[in-house]
């Protein structure tokens, strides 16, 4: 086993080409990868730049965070850039320029080898979230009518050894008829026909679907490649490692939408605080907005709550349980949404549940506050009065919080948009208007 | 393109072990097959189990959800369940068998047949969130010594086609020393000895790390199989598919966690309000007596309160806005930390961009809250306290959800326990306490 310690700065002192396949075998993860090149000055980024071959390119782009790999091409000179783009694979390489501002981006695809640049701009014609952008060429392909031996003849002309799991067959237009595994070959006799290795009943995507879409169909089929076919014609393959990356962005952006900012679509540590301003304050000030709500709610009970100023001890414990129970309901849900587990088709299971739930969290709740507007010594009426608020608000931000995910689906906008900062603000104002509305019901002093 | 429809029911119709073979060949997806299964009432899962053989059984639960299979295997007699687990890969029994409470499980093990209850047992004795209750036995294993003709003539005898991606090679006291592609074998002459193809740089896990520190290494390397070593012996493997559902487990339990919940361990649709409750109730009820404090702090200002009773009307406006910030806050930093881009190495670095972007928001939600305060009609000294105190609540609640997830982590609990209900409620106490102290500073009728 190699014992190896080799880094970028090891890599610039050395100063010639081997030293980065080196360094590449000595670090063979990725994200530490990622974390030393982002780290480079533009200096040492042009310096390391031009040590790259297209060899070791292509092996170091191959997988990276193309936020990573965008921000590293923008600190070169646009003509280096453009050598080493020629060298990363298409699909990575429009992933890593749709990183990099519009004006720049194509500056830099201008100066790129005509023979590479149609793939790079194919690649970037797909949209930015759909399975097209990741689109790999079937390496594999053959036609009906071959036999097992021109198949794997064919393979070994192949230089990659990751994307060839399967070989895919196709009729003379192109279409995809059927796919075989690469081991289904193997064990097969030479002489066989292609057609009668294959499976016909094959799993696809079409370019145009969701990325998100794609990815959980290879999961959900435990497949290791998926064919994208376009109107019947094989255009591309997706690969599993690539839908992992996929995924494990799109549970990050979800993750974001849910803490209430908009997705930062680059790596924490990358993101200086104007950034994270600007990714928050949309949200923020909205929320503010709504939350203004509740000084008026409060304003229009002014009279109750200096009669009875004990009401106002209870106002964050009763619209801070709201939220926290909506909070609980949302996100179990919309994770649930995500995975493809639930859909609107199931709402009134959901809302029977839900409700139900609510109904013993609020039974629970009610007794613990009764219990507690006796400590605090605040009379009976005042207790009574928090006992059955904090149950209704239990009830009803259970419903708020599982309808809401659903409608806003239904609506085609994502759900992890329901975040917990957007629920536990609109308990908040319909949570005091409960509560002021019973105190005026119970409490004698105030009617 | 077979356009097959047959559901279980059809299956049972037809009430022979073939229909299985045309429902399985019809239904691809794990996830349609989970639905219908969980779907069956008990004396139909017994009928159905009827018709598995130890073909359709073991394609049938390859993959699935290990609570599906569970909850299935838990509607058949102990004889039944014990006829079916014998014929599931012994990983899957084990994680469907961890399903079921622990004297059902004993008495169906029981039952097992003797040669297929050892692995069972084994894979049973790893602790439950380890790699080794994911390990499959590595099928493709060759000697030091043997040929590349020796390792493809062993490949062709291995029944399963989709875990012999990659060749170990060990030693003869099985010793991992490297490992070859299929591929590599493929393209090499037959007579060259495995040493010379190999890679001998090997990434691998062990079995008592962390399911999910193992998932993201396979991920993190770009590997369709992770070998996994036990003081130097290969013990088995760890495949991607298996890795990929171990990562939408743990994303989803995080998600459940940060919404407050405990993880339901189950799909969610199967379950019941009164699970929902027992899951929901504890961190509820914590909560709640956590967000008690803020009673007293209100009771301790009750002449603040009586005093100046507009100071109540901004309460849930400040407390909710400085939980909104810490939400986000959190919520980034905690999906940054899942994915292993951010450790307490960056502290520091992290605490600094927040500090800043916590006093950008805090600028802007102070200007924003001045408005309200003005358009409330509350006064000059009212709107002024406002505008200070959601100032220092927007930076205090930034500091704390820069922390907490940090310092979590590192008395080694889960940072997706930093839910956004305990960020609110921490915020909500010491954000009142905040808001009283610059009024009382402020105001002059409170002096």
């Amino acid at each position: 086993m190699a014992t190896l310690t080799i880094d970028l700065n090891e890599v610039l002192r050395l100063g010639v080409p081997r030293a980065i396949i080196l360094w590449l075998a000595a670090i063979p993860s990725l994200r530490e990868r990622e974390h030393e090149l982002a780290a480079l000055e533009p200096h040492e980024a042009a310096e390391f730049a031009a040590l790259l071959t297209p060899q070791t390119a292509a092996e170091l782009f191959d997988g990276l965070n193309p936020y990573v790999t965008g921000y590293f091409l923008e600190s070169l000179a646009a003509g280096q850039a453009a050598k080493v783009i020629g060298w990363i694979h298409p699909d990575e390489a429009g992933r890593a320029l749709r990183e990099i501002p519009t004006a720049n981006r194509h500056s830099i695809l201008e100066l790129v080898d005509e023979a590479a640049r149609q793939p790079i701009v194919d690649a970037l014609s797909w949209p930015e979230e759909s399975a097209g952008a990741w689109l790999q060429p079937a390496l594999a392909v053959v036609r009906t009518g071959q036999t097992v031996a021109d198949a794997t003849g064919s393979l070994s002309n192949t230089s990659s050894s990751t994307r060839a799991s399967y070989i895919y067959v196709t009729d003379p237009d192109d279409t995809l008829v059927g796919v075989a595994s690469f081991r289904d070959l193997v064990l097969a006799s030479p002489e066989t026909l292609v057609e009668s290795v294959m499976k016909t009943d094959v799993v696809t995507a079409t370019p145009l679907e969701d990325r998100e879409f794609a990815a959980r169909t290879l999961n959900d089929h435990r497949l290791k490649v998926l064919p994208v076919v376009d109107g019947g014609r094989l255009v591309g393959v997706l690969t599993a490692e690539d839908m992992a990356s996929v995924l494990e962005e799109e549970v990050t952006e979800d993750a974001e939408r849910q803490g209430g900012s908009a997705p930062l679509d680059m790596p924490y540590l990358q993101a200086g605080p104007f950034t994270l301003w600007r990714k928050r304050i949309v949200w923020i000030a909205v929320l503010f907005a709504a939350e203004m709500y509740t000084g008026t709610v409060m304003r229009a009970f002014e009279d109750e709550l200096s009669t009875v100023v004990a009401l106002s001890f209870f106002i964050p414990l009763l619209i801070g349980t709201g939220g926290n129970v909506g909070t609980q309901v949302s996100s179990t849900l919309i994770r649930s949404m995500a995975t493809g587990q639930v859909g609107i088709r199931n709402l009134p299971r959901i809302l029977g549940k839900e409700v139900c739930a609510g109904l013993l969290i609020a039974v629970t709740m009610a007794a613990l506050a009764g219990l507690r507007a006796l400590t605090l010594g605040v009379g009976y009426e005042v207790g009574l009065t928090v006992a059955i608020s904090i149950a209704a608000i239990v009830v009803w931000s259970s419903v708020l919080a599982s309808i809401l995910p659903l409608v806003i689906k239904k609506i085609r906008l994502d759900p992890a948009a329901v975040s917990s900062p957007l629920i536990t603000t609109l308990v908040d104002g319909t949570g005091l208007v409960i509560y002021f509305t019973v105190a005026k019901l119970l409490i004698s002093a105030l009617q």
